[in-house]
């Protein structure tokens, strides 16, 4: 009789009742075989399940780090293009235009500046500057932020005012981060509650999912934040679990496009000098038709990549009106000035259009940059 | 003495006058060799501005030769991308952005073609439709044919209709042939007048310059021509000169962007079999976030591409509604079916954005194909 096809086959052979074994050492003896190979088998799932864990993680590392995008583009136009527009109706569809085609081309930053020279303070959240014709920047920069802002969080953070009247006509982001009740994603964007968390426990988000987000620190209400939700949620629970993460990390670890900020320039310069990154930005780029020709150009690898535009008169109008810079051509203050669209067929591109056509452009630049290993060394 | 100096220098040398040589008959003997010396000069002078003048020829004939674009550039879109728009003006207005992004990369064709499926007829000149939802097809070639019309011949040829109602908010398209009164251009567009032009003249067209303009045919009144305007004008005259030629001939031999024509086809399937062109279009693109990446394609030079774009269902809807067509895959249809925006940050890019991005792609891929010396042979 061997032990071997006892441990594998725990009810007694018919064989074994001619030899006379008495019955309960018997079963007890295989009651704890099959009690020992139950822990053996259980400590090699286990075993295996770690092993499986530990596999999946640092392919998901490896993913996630191939998978995130560390660098950033920003994209700089003067608030004064909304004042080419001809309606109240068309200066809020020209604003969605220019959001639409730097969401289109992933954009990390957009930078309205005041051409004119006026004092506009930067200003974070909520702006003051009301009315139809001036106040561009004000105006463009609340439409541009409107708009990025997830539905589900608009109407606490966006409280209904007249630069918004016409909001119903724009066409939406569809951005990654614009989400459906019912779809499933790895991060969210949410508003802090105002719902006191208990002793110990996080503060609730408001994710637009069906049930809140418990998150792992207690924060300001009404904070907007950007929330990673866990991987396993138990579905019976009344709320889902998350963490707060920095705004920058579903494009630097999950490599998702994840909406622009805004920023309002007081002048040209500012849109330099005020960069958001500690670095400032290492490539600048302007655009002109008066610019040398983007088919002759190779980008290197950068990690804060600015593309200036100009309003109506270009840029020499903008560096005209300012006093910080004592230049008249603008191709001495970027590190390119190029002209995106060489052979127009019209005299002038709007710089709506030259967004899109000129990122169309660089956007091939940029993956070439980053896709080829020898000219990232 | 030796002739060759004279012929050099004209003055008699200082030497000369100790040989004794009488006065007069030595500045009788200097006067004629002056006089032969000066016609040799002449001669000279006169050969060698024919040989400038010859030179200039053909450097002006390599030049044009070089100058003009030989290959021509369709794009076709369904009429139906008007339906999405929220209300007439900002129906006008899309169409008016369309209108531009094909000038911008000068596009020589523009096809809008019926989606659904419904009977339209191909329609020269004066279209029937009129409406506000629906006829998207008419109501767009319409618009597009409007705008391409340069201002001074607009009243003629597009006497007020509903579908130009809100015509004031399109934005110029400033194309090369849209000329102010008194620039200066080698060919104008122009409208037959209907003055009898007397025996043996030609009619008079009006260019939207100053004075009419004298042709070299007698021509139906109200045609729309396009004029070559004589190199010197006697500014005297009551009448500029100029002959009338083909309307490609500011692009094939000016390397002029003249503005586009429009065409309706009836359903996808007539975009290719109807073409203006006798031998069809030798290379034609459809485009879809589901094509292959525009950065892996190089182009051969081509005669004429077709470039096709789908309305907020893609090419696959056109293609469905085709009863001509028995494909599913709308990539079947064309030489190449690309993606010209991989890595899109926005789910969905919106017709009259990828036009610009599409073609702003292409544009590079094209001049490419026409420079590289190597890929033409
Ligand atoms: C209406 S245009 C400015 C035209 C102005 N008259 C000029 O000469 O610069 C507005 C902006 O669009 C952009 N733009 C227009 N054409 C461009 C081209 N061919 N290449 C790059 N950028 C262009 C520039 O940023 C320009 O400042
Ligand atoms: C609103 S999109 C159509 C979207 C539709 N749901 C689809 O899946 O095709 C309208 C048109 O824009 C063009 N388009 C959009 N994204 C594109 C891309 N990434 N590359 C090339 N063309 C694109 C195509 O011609 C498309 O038919």
């Amino acid at each position: 009789m061997s032990t071997d096809s006892t441990e594998k086959e725990p009810k007694p052979a018919s064989s074994q009742f001619g030899d006379q074994i008495p019955w309960k050492k018997r079963k007890a003896e295989l009651k704890e075989k099959q009690k020992q190979w139950k822990k053996a088998k259980l400590i090699k799932q286990l075993e295996k399940q770690k092993l499986r864990e530990a596999a999946e993680r640092v392919k998901q590392e490896e993913s996630s780090s191939k998978k995130g995008r560390a660098y950033t583009v920003s994209v700089a136009l003067p608030g004064s293009v909304l004042d080419n527009a001809q309606s109240p109706e068309l200066r809020t569809y020209l604003a969605g235009q220019i959001a639409r085609a730097c969401v289109v081309f992933n954009i990390d930053e957009i930078v309205v500046f005041d051409e004119q020279g006026e004092d506009v303070k930067s200003v974070e959240g909520e702006f003051k500057g009301v009315g139809k014709k001036g106040h561009a920047c004000i105006q463009l920069a609340r439409i541009l932020q409107y708009i990025e802002c997830p539905q589900y969080l608009r109407k606490w953070f966006f409280p209904m005012h007249k630069d918004l009247q016409y909001a119903g006509l724009l066409n939406p982001l569809d951005s990654p981060h614009h989400m459906r009740i019912d779809e499933e994603s790895e991060y969210r964007e949410g508003r802090v509650l105002n719902k006191p968390p208990k002793q110990g426990k996080g503060s609730l988000v408001n994710c637009g999912m069906r049930k809140d987000v418990r998150i792992d620190k207690q924060l300001q209400p009404d904070l907007r934040v950007t929330v990673k939700l866990n991987k396993t949620q138990n579905q019976e629970n009344r709320l889902y679990k998350g963490v707060v993460v920095a705004p920058h990390v579903p494009r630097t670890e999950g490599g998702l496009y994840w909406g622009y900020t805004v920023r309002l320039a007081s002048c040209l310069s500012s849109v330099f000098t005020e960069s958001p990154y500690k670095e400032g930005y290492d490539l600048t780029v302007g655009t002109s038709e008066r610019g040398s020709s983007v088919d002759q150009v190779t980008l290197s690898p950068f990690k804060h990549l600015l593309v200036v535009f100009g309003g109506l008169q270009g840029l020499e109008a903008s560096l005209d009106a300012d006093q910080n810079l004592d230049a008249t051509d603008p191709s001495v203050l970027f590190d390119l000035y190029l002209n995106t669209c060489p052979g127009q067929g019209s005299r002038t591109i709007r710089t709506e259009e030259a967004i899109l056509i000129s990122m169309a452009a660089l956007r091939q630049k940029i993956t070439a940059a980053f896709s080829d290993v020898s000219s990232s060394s």
